[in-house]
């Protein structure tokens, strides 16, 4: 098989759907999505099928159990899917939206109107039902989709991709507008990422090592998402039970996430008090604390925290915590050590929660929440097909208008410029 | 001169004071650019001085006359200059800015934060005005800047930046904020689209070929600028007298800009009517028709068109030309030669008008109304840095929103995930 040309094919492809998904209206959309779902449920048999056997091919070549599980679908994970799909049907048509027309001197009417970005390629690593949710969200925001999943997810994306097309066949909507690349061969993404006459965007969902080898070779546009090395800082006018509430919520509600805090900060002045009740609930939780010297003082069982720790992901029951001066300091550690994507002050103190939003340089900043909010979802966009720590064109979860642009609209009445 | 170091150099400065200028309140940046344009106005004689050094030089090197007339300063574009950066003064702050905060059902209130992007790098050619423009723009969005203008303009470039400091030094923001570049190696603009890590956004303004150079070079996201080809069609619906005075404005008020149209459509069912008026306008500005084998039944001295004069941006008095079945063919022809810049159709219709304005992909799009309005002043922004042919982050003029992000915010009393 020839790489390149294939990709070519598949690129060229796209772009020529791409033109008919722009114009098509949400009642056709719609037809697409609601047919998908309802064939991902009739369907549901074949998929967890072609699910066991990636899972067994998967297990044959050593595949990590956390891998493992990421890839697995069940009864209930395929039903979710089909209720994603079918609530990314129920969001309101975001194409050709006109917004801002105001009347400028000339007597021009001056607005924006929302438009496709036309191609968004996505690269993501096991999980099948991203094959099923970014089909939706691209169909949804009438872009075409170019979707490259993980070899090992291989046989679960074909067969969400079969029905895809029987979905897009439903709606008379083109059978290229969503193309799943059907082939292992790692050139494949070298090809997605730099073909930039038929792509527009390339949306990469995985861990940080896929996601820096994409940006060295990318010449499109990637939204990026990279780690999220998430912080509670508990401010001198932080209240006491509010503080343990939400490190715990942030920490160890789920420790998998890319929205769960990594590294805990208290101001000194309330260290003393605040940190052992904190430390109580983490050991309760089995979570190991990494702290500098101040920390180890007052919580005897606390290992020491290395530079490197500050800096990192632990995806795990393992925190970093750090006492420091108080909010400048803590500000500073922030955008030094953190991943810019969400971090959340536990003050009462107005001034400094203030600062706190307009200081730290990350994609969601909270004020007494817990950064497990930090999700499409709980934003309301509706779904989200990942979340942004780069500033350009989306930041933070990307729905629907992420994968949108505005484009200028004029409507005059003869005018020429004086 | 170690161009690599030097320009590690700069971005390293440029990200340290890029915290500062995105800290800086509305009083202090508005009290540099004030502190900026007097200082414009006190040096109006040096800042001469030194374009005619520039100019001399490239005389000696034998500049086209266009170019050199892109690089001449004289009294009254010094005061422009002034007034200019005075205006963006004098536009509402953008950074900090809370917008939709809305309550979630969660009890949060979410909302977007206007933010600086952190340092921005310009790379333009011949005119000095840039220099100051750019500056004062960064500046006000909270950006540090990285100017590099041409070599040809360096002299003037330089006591520009002389000005700037002088300003950044009186409004106590750090020197660092505004840098240009001061070297007039090539390799410089190479290490300036690679430094991701010091630099966040690059904003070429300059001709086809350099920005196609920068595409190939460049690590850091580009607000790119490609041509303007724009079109004007006139429609079945089209009413005359305006068909001939939109054509008119669109083509001839100026020939170098890039919102000037360089080809116009016209349906077939109208064509006998509405082309010969439209021609003999265009022969008393003695612009050259280069149109089809339709265009030159009517009109007899046009030229043949070829392929390649449908795709070009003459940047002179001449059009190219073609008889179209109707809006489908106009819009096909538009969306595969343009350059998704700005087209404008001529009708009457509207079901027609409505088509055109969701069909055809490009920054601006316009109803009864001339190319020529499609700018940053026009649309209302104030200023602009550029104008995007692109769809990723900023689309058509690119004011101070173009140069911010948002970030998301959210606002809690305690909340926890459930």
């Amino acid at each position: 098989m020839d790489i390149q040309r294939y990709m070519t094919t598949i690129g060229m492809r796209a772009r020529e759907a791409s033109r008919h998904v722009a114009r098509a209206d949400a009642n056709t959309k719609n037809t697409a999505l609601l047919t998908l779902a309802d064939g991902i449920r009739r369907d549901s048999g074949v998929l967890l099928d072609a699910n066991r056997q990636d899972i067994a091919a998967a297990r044959a070549d050593g595949m990590a159990p956390a891998m493992i599980d990421r890839l697995t679908l069940n009864e209930k994970s395929v039903a979710a899917m089909a209720a994603g799909i079918e609530q990314v049907a129920a969001l309101p048509e975001p194409v050709g939206e006109i917004t801002d027309l105001k009347f400028r001197p000339s007597g021009l009417r001056v607005g924006r109107m929302r438009v496709p970005l036309g191609v968004v390629g996505i690269i993501y690593e096991a999980r099948p039902s991203v094959t099923a949710d970014a089909a939706a969200l691209c169909l949804k925001s009438g872009n075409a989709a170019i979707l490259r999943g993980g070899s090992e997810a291989i046989r679960g994306n074909r067969a969400i991709a079969a029905l895809v097309h029987e979905a897009l066949l439903a709606a008379a909507l083109p059978r290229y507008a969503v193309q799943v690349v059907d082939t292992t061969d790692r050139a494949a993404v070298g090809c997605l990422v730099t073909m930039r006459e038929y792509v527009d965007v390339i949306v990469p969902r995985g861990g940080k090592g896929l996601i820096s080898r994409l940006l060295d070779e990318a010449r499109v546009p990637m939204i990026q998402h990279l780690d999220g090395n998430c912080h509670v800082y508990l401010d001198d006018d932080a209240e006491p039970r509010m503080s343990v509430r939400i490190v715990e919520n942030a920490k160890t509600q789920r420790y998998g996430t890319c929205n769960t805090a990594e590294s805990l900060l208290v101001a000194r002045a309330r260290a003393e008090d605040l940190l052992p009740p904190v430390a109580a609930m983490l050991r309760s939780k089995a979570v190991e604390i990494r702290g500098c010297e101040e920390t180890r003082a007052l919580i005897e069982d606390a290992l020491p925290a290395s530079e490197e720790d500050y800096a990192r992901e632990f995806l795990a029951p393992i925190i970093s915590v750090k006492v420091v001066d108080g909010i400048d300091e803590a500000i500073d550690h922030i955008n030094l050590y953190g991943s810019h994507h969400t971090d959340t002050i536990v003050t009462e103190n107005y001034s400094k929660a203030m600062r706190f939003l307009r200081e730290v340089d990350s994609a969601s900043v909270m004020i007494n929440a817990s950064t497990r909010f930090s999700d499409g979802f709980e934003y309301g966009l509706g779904a989200e097909i990942g979340i942004s720590t780069d500033k350009i064109h989306a930041r933070g979860p990307v729905g629907l208008e992420g994968l949108t642009s505005q484009k200028w609209v004029v409507l005059g009445t003869g005018q020429v410029r004086g």
